[in-house]
């Protein structure tokens, strides 16, 4: 059980379910849950000084709008906490930003971009990677996957652009 | 003892400082302590559980930057709550703005202005007040005073404006 | 009729009633209408100036753009105004915020998110719980009851989770 | 007495100024007032509502942060009411811009620049020489001499860039 | 024929034709055009300069994006020109508002809401009512139908608010 | 081959075609193709080292959210490079203009508006032409009917504002 | 005198001079002057009508606020315009950005980053270079000195860096 | 070596030493060096692509205004990139912090707030914490310290406000 990934409501699990999945892809064993820095704050604060004990290594954390969970949860664990700014029905997602990434010095958060729950999954994965090799590997075979699947729409966007000419 | 002023610092102090003046000119009872919400996050919970029982009826909270501290409180303590946006050395204040404005729907905070912290404490009083005649009364008689001051400046500006057309 | 509840227009219904109905939930007496700044500025100042004597404790305000509704009240009256940013069509509601919430040393007024009409209806329940113990519990109800909902979101969630494990 | 010049403090002098030196070397008599929305509503009201009858012809407001002034006098007279965003201290006067140029469908107000009080006064002349033929070839006259202004820079500067050739 | 009304482009037209609409409520002759600054710059630059002898009184341009119509007319004419920033596909028309309000000092643009070519009709109609008593008392009648409108919609708002009740 | 178009997904076609379409009607050669800075950046340093030498003289570069590409290729040719900021789901291309157009002293990025791949392809034809009097002239004569364009679009406004005024 | 670089006003030349160094440093021929869009919109128009039979093949236009000098100018020559925008007192230059940035399809600006006149001059040289190839070997001298010095930056930050760790 | 902290050039390095005294607290090897993405490229890439054969477990990268370096290094290396939005002299940061976090999906940045080079050290000894025990325990002391240091804060606070009430 090494990542937890977290949300402030059921909600948030259309865009955070990426962060699970890619996660997922790489073997990485890990748990979901809602758990609501302002509906429930004691038992946010238990989640978070647990973790570590129970064998967790990275905490994912999405939420909205004046976003507080992965702060939180930083500031009563020892782990890297990984903050998703989950995009609300106004202002894009800004609030959500600024929100997780501008915390005091003494307590970081690894910001991703605003609805970019895959990227922190994939944090994550590269944050369990830095001692282990093995996955380090798998990283490096993902990065090349991607490039293959960036070719692949290049020779498709070289045909289109080619009868444009004509 | 119906006012809790609370900030994450004591840098926040030259700030917070005119919502203590601003209660105190009207009388009100208050104190005021650091509670950090990300440096000790423990204390900060059991300071907002405990704020009604020891007899506090409003709480101000001032913070910058990822302000988490008025939502925080106002999760853990049925209290009216209210934030203050702390201008911090980047970004002039509207990361501090949004992140205690911007609460999900449940758990409301009180903000006013960046950096308007008097305007904390007149609104600390303006809600004690909404059940104690007198005190609204004062606020009244403050209000008053305001125009006074109003009208003076305008007198001034007259006879400057009249200068100008000479 | 402890709170009323006003806006600058009938278009602003759709969000405001959830004011309404937040303060109806706790069995609060409250009253609304359209108060409008620029379009009935003398009736406005009126509802301003009568709302304490005629018994109101609390007044929330919603508007949007140039947003003049809560402010101007606040200047009239001595009691706790709270101000709902309405989001209009365009700026997502950010004008609306800033006219609200920037307001000068002497004037507070509370203000809650863009649209965050509930949290309002909810401030002003929390505002008048201040100095009414059983309200106070009603509210502690309230936010118990939440957490529960939070819980019971987790172990849907945690099913949903578990599925893209296999 | 054409123009009216008001602004919410007399702090605010320094920026409006600029806006009574216009009008002043235009020769259009003006007058200049603190009329503060939120510190003397009821003047305030009364203010804009005797304008017009009292001579004035257009009206000059200035007001920072929140800032109804210019917005409220609109919503009481059938004059033209120009509105000048003065910055405060925080967020560069993007609170008072939106605040006074978002008015809603009904009630205009005239917005010129953040700090653009000067032009506010241009504004005002031009207004008033929409129907006044002589004031209208003064202020053609003044924008001859702003090309002439412009020509005699150029001059200086070709010489500067002449230099930095060598 | 005294008011001018124009647009960079007829896709303005849908946003641009509330200005037309609110001038022609008042009898005021006017007239409507694309005249673009980017794509007819020669006769943009004529449009301004013959605006006046041609016996326009005021002109209102609406512009998107890079907005320089307004500005550009406002320099080689001595009339008053009312800038409506028209809001393009992206950014909400924050660019347009930027793009009109934002002039030098010197040639002044009076500015209204992004979208709110109403307004600037209605600001049309008052900068001759400064001039013109008749105008002025048809403005007025115009302000008090406003407030008749608002309070039947606070009639209908108050029945819909006595339901929530029970 | 004068022209590369490069973007850094096939997604990103749909608002760069606008680009190859500007390019092709002034019957300039070019090139469309992904190259990903993210996904394949030694191929895409490779892309830009190779331009020159392969007879490329401009490369227009479309990019979304944190879009390096354009950049990344000014760093490694001599050419122009010309960015489009790619507005993604949310920020309305807010981020990738400034990812794009706040590059540091050195190495310059020509940028044009959120979207606005049609100018990006217009702006490689006039740099091309700024040593080709035949393309210049093309280009004067594109500049000539677009003012043909605006004039018709003048003539049907005309009318429909007519029919208001009835 | 291949490069005109203007501004519309000799203010913006301590910002606007670094083009002309940069243009300088490369031996290619400039002028530069003032060139105001809102105090001499007919010299301005004639500037940009003339530029190419003058023999200018680049134009490098700064300006700030309501920045319309480069849009206008772009609108009444072939030539590729350069767009810098010059931060006034307020707002940092955004509004500069997007009103030189944001133009309509058929007009483009090539804008560079908020006071970056150094790489508007660098923009340029790169442009004429497109058809130039000794320019352009000039323009790879030049990178690979960036280089050197990015190199000679590293040495001294190793050694700061190392000290930190005794 | 565990840790390499990389800036664009050594102005960021007041900055960026923050992030190296937070590793070196800890004792964790590190080294620093300038790193330019723009005036270095293959260097810059080679970088990436070395480093975590040469021992590196994180990458720390500082970068203002269009700030490529973090990505792109991450787009090289399957080790974590932490990102430090360094604030430039216009737009506080608010461009560097976009162009960092703002990342592709397939491709992360660990972002920390602007300027928030501390933060970005101390998230590097989180991540190597999260297999090392003994790093765990440290980080959990250092925050046992930063609670001490907020009570001692507190305990002066404390005093301050109790002399306001007298």
């Amino acid at each position: 059980m090494s990542v937890g990934i977290v949300m402030g409501s059921d909600s948030d699990w259309p865009v955070m379910k990426a962060a699970a999945e890619a996660v997922a892809d790489f073997g990485v064993p890990f748990e979901a849950d809602v758990v609501s820095a302002h509906r429930m704050p004691t038992e946010m604060i238990e989640y978070g000084r647990a973790a570590a004990s129970r064998g967790l290594q990275v905490i994912i954390a999405g939420a909205g709008g004046a976003a507080h969970l992965p702060g939180m949860l930083a500031s009563v664990t020892p782990l890297p906490v990984i903050g998703v700014p989950v995009p609300l029905k106004y202002l894009d997602g800004m609030d959500s930003l600024l929100s997780i990434v501008q915390m005091p010095a003494g307590v970081p958060v690894a910001t991703v971009a605003v609805g970019g729950a895959r990227n922190a999954g994939l944090l994550a994965v590269r944050i369990l990677a830095a001692s282990d090799a093995r996955l380090r590997a798998q990283m490096e075979d993902f990065q090349a996957e991607l490039k293959e699947q960036a070719y692949a729409k290049g020779e498709k966007l070289r045909a289109e652009a080619a009868a444009l000419k004509r």
